[in-house]
């Protein structure tokens, strides 16, 4: 049976004091609207819609950049739930399934959950809702309920004494029968104050039309969303404590877990190891017992067996780090595939390069791979040996076993097993020194007459 | 109606077990009698008066830093607050309208508090005691009070058992008339039993000659004083704690607040991202939209609107980053202003320079600045290109579009349009790096024999 | 009398999740096994005796870093605590005085609580015994005692329901007199349920004897043990909060006390500034008035009276930085000393060489030490100055006073106040820049046609 998402993600978010519309907002190093698609992805779903409205341009950019299989609609007037998910009846044209309705600015629902959720319908319901039990339940829809069958959803202002002592409130995700979802929103009018379309009036009209309506509920934190930039950090801090426990439950090495930074997908080895301070942006992978030193930053890389990382290297977007390579301090890879065993340890920008196994690549060294309008490659031999401050002017390759002297600018080819020299001779002038330096601190002195 | 501030700093601080005078040590990136001092500057004071004593060189060259218009004055002996603002009085010859006296170690009374204190004065006090409830009085003096009229200060060794059971407590904090304090300050003895003038005796004083003193009252937590490094560390937990809470509330992204460090001055543009691991020195703005990443290090610098700067990019200061610019990783920039636009991306030092808008910065480019004795100025122009590893001997000029190529050593100006080149053609020996290899490789197994 | 200490490392702690023996993880910057051995220090011990099992190779190994006075006996098979310490009996043959059994993964006993235990057997104990009163007795064994006289342990298994109810815990380490102690042990039989041979047995059997056993308490905080990856995380944190409060006692100034990370023997002078994010890893001296900024990494390096390190600064095993030294932003030293007034501010590599006082060692400057086989070593004289992106391939010497024109390759030695260039002339190229970047942009449009 197919599944199908819709991720409602228009709103202006007008209390996170933002001109950023709110699902753009980062959480775990990617925008809050990913982080619901993420959890729908288990499902293995069909059709992925998203639901944009404010700063439609901005979010259908990022949705693009996130995911290109992604459906984005617009929804151009912003009428209420029932009104978005409309939008997205085109998209689901002939769908058969579940639809599961998730919410950009709702980052914790977890897979499990919606797996209970699509089991439930599996069972027979043709609407199932997510519940919670909330602590405080203040104006909460709340659900009436008798068992895992919902009875109905009462609006906290229609809700009498009675029903406001419920305290199993409406997280307002919904899965739906595919075939029957136009057909309730159909049926949904805007006859209330707000003058808005509610989603969850699908459930009564459902009820009224002999469908069954079922209840799944999850911990009231998996509901949590986000309205402010405070509510954004303390999810933020949430994220983090969980992502932190769980890579040291698989395995993980944390030396100061407080002080690591994880992503949305980032995936760490069993005895791999961490030290203070890192960060870790979306797409990294660590492999077992590689050691990702102090001071480090890592975006959408790959850090090979035993490769040592750190401190203080930059990892960038498309950084492949062979098994047991080693990059230093105060290195930047982009782009570039630094083969096993390979050592760049100190100062150096690796980007649009391959570096060969073994190869040693000198401190300085710098692969000069923009000439103001086009980037270029350049291309390390295997166990090749590049002498400190060594410029590689791209497009240039060094051979296998060649070896560059310190200073050099290699603007061409060097060949395997020859050495490559750009530099002028040394020239010492006896006494100069001292001469230069006494004339500058007599005219320092004049200076101060 | 003028304000004047005397700040006391002359305390030794003993139980902060350092050589240093307590009053310089950091709160916020600033010593900690700047904070009093900025609290007062809200009122727009006239003089403004720092009463030094322990170690009084050292913080009179503080206070010479922090603002030239600071008035100092020394305290050679300390017998007491009565006799430390006495040494003010010459300062304030001739004053009108309000003296406050504040302290160099009490860093959160906070702008409005010293407000309501100067409009109880201009409602006709001639003398405001700064109160507060204790949650644990202890030995604090009791402000005996009639509503917002205070009757007297009573010492805890002097009170009476339902004295002691007052909670309302002195903070040591007045504001008086100018005119007045003088006298009553002539009044105070130091007939007590630890021989010391006493600031508060003016209360008793000024009342028995029918002056009305009045009382104003803070939260406790703005009266909190340092006096060991514990109370210090727990002094700037607390001030980057209203700090962050501050800057996330004006419209800043901090994607993990509690990892970054605010200074007393530092000013977030709304909708600007400060990343994990930041410190901020004192005199930071950063514009609206700008972008700090992570391992950033930025001091007595201004980040233009859309500037995006680090990750480990060090700003200090003079460093002005145009709109829309870029510093990138291991950059360090010290007084020099990089144009609108200009790119900086890689591991460089630009110091006193000033580098042209959408100019392009290569990888390992510095600003040889300095010649022993002297420091130079280096220029660069619009849409400059300076290729990777350029040293510009300073004073030298780049012209607008001009170039550099990788590996150059500058040390004459370059005309817009131009090339300028400073390097040794390459050379390429065949078989030399791996007949060198093979020679090491023999030389190190003989030495292992 | 002499002491000898017997510490017990063969454990594999499975519940770890990791492939690394249990006592190499490390806590603190140094293998978990390392805390036992510097408590034990403190008592001056005579034979040092580690017992290994699990991984004992890679225990091994790092024993012999760490000490290579430690007697490292293996137990095979692991038959329980009292066949472990059966192992050490060779390496304790002929000793007098008191033994210590240690365990490698409870790193918190004080040096304190074990001079108590050796006080209480200079009084006359046989054995004694340390407990400690649990806040949750749990499974532990019951110490059944007089006063401090200690009757018998309990197993808990073999406990009554009044002895269950005892709270005094038995910790397992403990002190024996080094005459009595192979036959204790050798009384010692498997005849329980597990089949192991337990050390608890030797304090019935010494009582039996009529032996004098004696009980000793501590606070349970120092009997923690290590079990899985998340008491390891908890158990570096307690460490850390520890040595942060034990700094700030001593008179250093931390800024941030919780971002900075200490080693198990991190030294800290009075008054020595540490700002945020900086780690220390293991043998680290900052002497008294040093600073060290924020983001420094520092390990096995000595800091100067006055010296300042960073931001950004990472010093490496070897580096000895001179008084009022300074060691700037992205810059690297190791193996290297650097004379007092020194100066290395930026992104500068230097290892294995000797900088002479008041040396000005400019940007870029790299020791090229590493011929791809040997390490050699570059030698600069007092007062010299080394132009920004000098490469000093070593061996090398710079003499007193002697300057390197920047962007020079160093491959002979300079004579003292000599000036060595080894670069090539500028020469520019009027419209050169212009007529390049007009075809590499008249490439790009063809291109995007």
């Amino acid at each position: 049976m197919a599944t199908h998402l819709v991720v409602l993600a228009a709103g202006q978010g007008s209390r996170m004091n933002s001109d950023l519309p709110k699902v753009l907002h980062p959480l775990g190093g990617v925008p809050l609207f990913v982080h619901a698609l993420a959890a729908g992805a288990a499902l293995d779903p069909d059709r992925r819609i998203l639901v944009v409205g404010h700063g439609a341009g901005a979010v259908r950019r990022a949705a693009a950049r996130h995911d290109d299989g992604l459906i984005v609609v617009e929804q151009a007037e912003r009428l209420g739930t029932g009104h978005a998910v409309r939008q997205a009846l085109g998209a689901l044209e002939g769908a058969e399934g579940d639809v599961f309705v998730l919410y950009g600015d709702t980052p914790f629902i977890r897979p499990h959950t919606l797996q209970a959720m699509r089991d439930r319908r599996a069972a027979g319901a043709a609407l199932v809702v997510l519940g919670f039990e909330a602590a405080d339940p203040g104006r909460y829809g709340r659900l009436i309920a008798d068992g895992d069958r919902l009875e109905r959803i009462v609006e906290w202002k229609d809700a009498t004494e009675a029903e406001r002592a419920v305290t199993l409130c409406n997280s307002g995700v919904i899965c739906a029968d595919a075939s029957q979802l136009p057909g309730l929103l159909a049926a949904v009018t805007n006859d209330n104050a707000a003058g808005e379309y509610y989603l969850t009036d699908i459930v009564g009209i459902a009820r009224s039309r002999g469908l069954d309506a079922a209840l799944v509920t999850c911990p009231e934190a998996e509901t949590l969303g986000i309205n402010t930039r405070a509510e954004l950090a303390a999810a933020e801090a949430a994220f983090q404590a969980r992502a932190r426990a769980a890579a040291i439950a698989e395995g993980a090495t944390l030396l100061a877990p407080e002080t690591v930074f994880f992503a949305q997908d980032t995936h760490l080895g069993r005895d791999c190891t961490v030290e203070q301070f890192v960060v870790f942006g979306p797409g990294v992978t660590v492999e077992t017992g590689a050691h990702v030193r102090a001071f480090s930053h890592l975006e959408g890389c790959h850090v090979g067996q035993g490769a040592v990382v750190g401190p203080y290297a930059r990892l960038r977007p498309g950084a492949e780090i062979g098994n047991d390579a080693r990059i230093g301090n105060f290195v930047e890879v982009k782009a570039a595939e630094i083969g096993e065993g390979a050592k760049v340890n100190h100062l150096s920008y690796i980007g649009d390069a391959a570096v060969g196994a073994r190869a040693n690549i000198g401190a300085g060294t710098v692969t000069c791979n923009y000439d103001g309008v086009f980037k270029h490659r350049t291309e390390i031999g295997a166990d090749a040996f590049i002498g400190s401050d060594t410029m590689l002017v791209a497009p240039v390759n060094v051979g296998c076993g060649a070896m560059t002297a310190s200073g050099s600018v290699i603007t061409e080819d060097v060949a395997p097993g020859a050495l490559a020299l750009g530099r002028a001779r040394q020239v010492n002038k006896d006494g100069f020194a001292r001469r230069l330096m006494d004339s500058l601190r007599d005219a320092k002195a004049r200076k101060a007459r």
